[in-house]
């Protein structure tokens, strides 16, 4: 390949709207291009890369015994339908109506066209177990496409689909996807951890997400100093707390007249922010009780975490409570709430952590007002329920001893067992070994193909531009002419340098577009080439090339073996 | 590879709803699976064959100097008003609302958005020429989708689109095409044609279409004995007629009662159909003669050819005249019409042939009669414009002194010099070698990707299936392996064997699914695999293979060497 008869076009100055280095740094190197809000056409230059990615994917799924297939990227509205997501995948979901006013989607995942699939080709126990997928476009109409092609609305997808017998068999091939994906994320050089993610009803370890871990990541991560656990914070969970302590101090009302959040209680008060008691408010719905107020409690340093406090029984699809419910049930407002002194019955979820406290400080339900030297059972009843609802953080204990870490990191991956929620929904069900219908358990596996560009990019980049990890580059080596046209004798060495390099299995490119070399060499590592090799006048007097590594400081003079030593090592 | 990890899922019964050869093969061999009206899933073994298709296609692409990039699906109305096909398109174009109801259609074709790329990324001549491709997804919204990937909706479609600073240019480039794009065909092994296209204002050879030759094709095709030339109907013409022969006979008003078409009129008279004339009345609207009524003549054996006729100055967009309109300028009934006294004045327009005809037959504008006997310039003045207006027909005198034959066709590939209709209607330009900003000329190049897939079936099949040409088969060897799971040794050679074929790199696949050799024989021959070599216990005794070529009559036991032999040949 010659520069010269590609399409490169860089661009010294930083776009405007592009906030995240690697957009900037796609945009800069002409990587992609915007078409509209959240739509990206890929340059040469950007598809090579996107190719190299799809390529590791591809040999990895293939080696893990996946099959590869297509599915329609529109699909008709009575599938989503059938399994119920239709309505339920919300706004994200591109919905679309043909000249004949049948309605479909653009395809944003493809559980449904798979199992559709599947119940056409497998009627038998004898064809399972059988793992699909495919490298397709997708489609999420995000409300705010950003970041380039990290949160773009049409990307690249891979997704994998594995239908089993029996649960077992489906934990058997979640491990061996789990163990490609280690070895895929591996093989391109990226930092990253598999973390538990929360799995729905399933529970277990049935859905981790593969996370690149990057300062400007969207998703925080919570890891143990103590053994590989790491979480997302939907699923992170600290030891849990020290028995509580005996009770010290005496109940008594304190004045707190301009004083409503925790900080500034504890800041009156002269105690420690972990001494108080954070009330926070919501209404629950569910068939036993019907709809109820509850008060979910955590420590004043700590936050509810959504998710966690929706999986209390009873909580599911919870929502915050009005300052009316609070007036009702409290007789109080905001800033003053607490479990004590309530004007209505109610119900007290507390934190695992809250639950082991004494002496605390809590909201009096009078405005101007809270309690302190708080105890539980003592001036007030134990809490309804006990559980893990905070976000954890820095500096928690961790279960395994260690202490736990939060980092930042950009999903880039994500493996799930399913179950049979799609196959009982389709009513797709195979003959087990004693002809019985059953319906198959299922898993997915998906890979952010154009994400992974992007997050690679984050992770790794200078002040002169993107440090491709080698098997993303565009290319490995860029042949670098100095006057190409003035200079036959300099060319033909650069000629003959590549395709001797080619002969070897290098992915070289030569730069014969005649750029003077300053130009040239900010091009060649502003778009990230691992090696860079200028074959010049003075060098072919001495029998050598100028050889520098896009992560080496210095440039050096070596001669042929040297370099191919260097190059093939 | 080895089936029995693969999928493969063929049947017996020919689908009820499918009406050509492909589909109905496509089908039962497991290559796709319908998913809606239009969509298909390509199956792990179809999608084999896509792959195949892709890669020769991308190969010569790359040889012949484009540069692959990839553009969104999804693509905003916008930049389709700036070329004025939102609307033009047709309701062939899907279009589609976002969740912000902001309007999007999904790519039919790419001429806006590579436009749009190229305006952002070019901006001097001595950036042209440059052709970028992608290979895509693309959607037509067709009304009646059918003939499985013949004319499905959703369908694979490489693309591309050439910028030229000058004509002579874009016609090297063009040529450089026709050639990149004839060695894919023949390399694809596929019996094809170039044939002409009609290519609207520009003219000349500026449009070609790559046929496929196939009974069952849509497409009719002219082709001469005499040369290579070859066109489509609606740009094929005959050789000019012989001149016009003197008058012979008398004008002479004859009843023909019940006689309306041409044949009945000819068997009354007794005379041959050649010397009668067709009267197609049809009302155009131009610039320069406001809404006129117009008489087009053609031989009573030839047909009108809609195109043609509509590309006769100032017919363009002419529509059928309504019998009221017949009544008011000719004072007769369709049946009886002709050039002959007509109640107004009325435009003939006279196919090249009729023109050249002396004694011919007419309706007489009169319900009942006919007129025999006609001459240009003695009965009726010559007519106003003469044009080729027909179709041509089997054994036409071609311009070449050969004659022209017609055969079916499907259109799998069209190159098109395009002009500078995009970039001049999206205002891009680029600086000329003195500085003056000016619109490039522009090529498009388009491959059917996956129609190749249903078209090379059209042409390559028997009675027991699929006979893929060697560069599209999903393997080129089928390894058959009698009794696998009892017979140790002859699976072990089976390995070996596979193992040896893929050391010589061909494409082999092991079938170890176990089946009786009578199913497992005919799934190979259904799919379509070229060799087929079996190994049994019998064979590894007497040191032989089984082979049988898919197109061969017999099986033949070759040893080793000559069966590899036959294989590399």
């Amino acid at each position: 390949m010659r520069l010269s008869q590609f399409h490169l076009r860089t661009t010294k100055e930083t776009p405007a709207d592009a906030e995240l280095v690697s957009h900037q740094l796609m945009l800069r190197a002409g990587m992609i291009r915007k078409l509209a809000a959240g739509l990206y056409t890929w340059s040469p230059l950007g598809l090579r890369v996107l190719r190299k990615v799809e390529t590791v994917v591809r040999e990895e799924m293939d080696r893990a015994g996946a099959i590869e297939m297509i599915m329609p990227t529109i699909q008709p509205r009575e599938l989503w339908e059938e399994s119920g997501r239709w309505e339920k995948f919300g706004d994200q979901l591109l919905k679309i109506k043909d000249r004949k006013e049948a309605e479909y989607c653009y395809s944003p995942t493809a559980e449904e066209a798979v199992t559709d699939f599947a119940r056409q080709e497998l009627n038998s126990y004898k064809q399972l177990p059988v793992n699909f997928y495919q490298i397709q476009t997708k489609f999420r109409d995000e409300i705010r496409p950003r970041f380039g092609v990290m949160r773009a609305r049409e990307f690249v997808m891979k997704d994998a689909y594995s239908f089993h017998l029996t649960d077992e068999d489906l934990v058997r091939e979640y491990h061996n996807m789990h163990a490609a994906y280690t070895r895929i994320f591996t093989r391109l050089g990226l930092d990253f951890r598999a973390v538990q993610a929360d799995s729905g009803a399933i529970g277990g370890d049935a859905s981790q997400e593969f996370q690149v871990l990057a300062d400007s990541g969207e998703d925080s991560i919570a890891f143990s100093t103590g053994s590989d656990y790491a979480a997302n914070m939907e699923k992170a969970q600290a030891a849990a707390p020290a028995p509580r302590p005996a009770a010290g101090e005496a109940m008594n009302k304190v004045a707190t007249p301009t004083q409503r959040t925790c900080e500034e209680v504890a800041a009156l008060l002269g105690i420690p922010l972990q001494r108080t008691v954070k009330s926070v408010a919501v209404m629950a719905d569910d068939a036993a009780s019907g709809q109820h107020f509850v008060l979910a409690l955590v420590r004043g340093d700590h936050a509810v975490n959504e998710v966690k406090l929706g999986k209390v029984p009873g909580l599911a699809g919870y929502r915050l409570a009005t300052e009316a419910e609070i007036r009702e049930h409290l007789g109080s407002e905001p800033g003053f709430l607490g479990p004590i002194d309530a004007k209505k019955a109610i119900r007290v979820v507390a934190d695992r952590d809250v639950a082991a406290m004494a002496d605390f400080v809590v909201g009096a339900n009078e405005v101007g007002f809270h309690i302190a030297g708080v105890n539980w059972g003592r001036d007030l009843p134990e809490p309804h329920d006990i559980a893990d609802i905070r976000n954890v953080v820095e500096g928690d204990k961790a279960a395994d001893g260690g202490e736990i870490r939060i980092v930042r990191g950009i999903e880039v991956g994500h493996v799930f067992q399913l179950g049979r929620k799609y196959s009982e929904a389709m009513q797709f069900t195979v003959l087990d070994e004693n002809g019985k219908a059953t319906a198959p358990t299922m898993g997915c596996y998906g890979i952010g193909v154009s994400r992974i560009v992007a997050a690679a990019i984050e992770q790794n980049h200078d002040a002169n531009g993107i440090v491709w990890p080698a098997p993303m580059a565009p290319w490995a080596v860029a042949v670098c002419v100095i006057n190409p046209k003035n200079d036959a004798a300099v060319n033909d060495a650069a000629q003959r340098l590549l395709a001797e390099l080619r002969g070897n299995g290098i992915d070289a490119v030569l730069d014969d577009r005649g750029l003077r070399p300053g130009a040239m060499f900010a091009d060649i590592e502003l778009i990230g080439i691992p090696h860079r090799v200028v074959v010049s006048e003075r060098g072919l007097a001495a029998g050598t090339f100028e050889y520098r590594a896009r992560r080496g400081a210095e440039a050096e003079n070596l001669g042929r073996e040297e370099l191919f030593a260097r190059l093939l090592s």
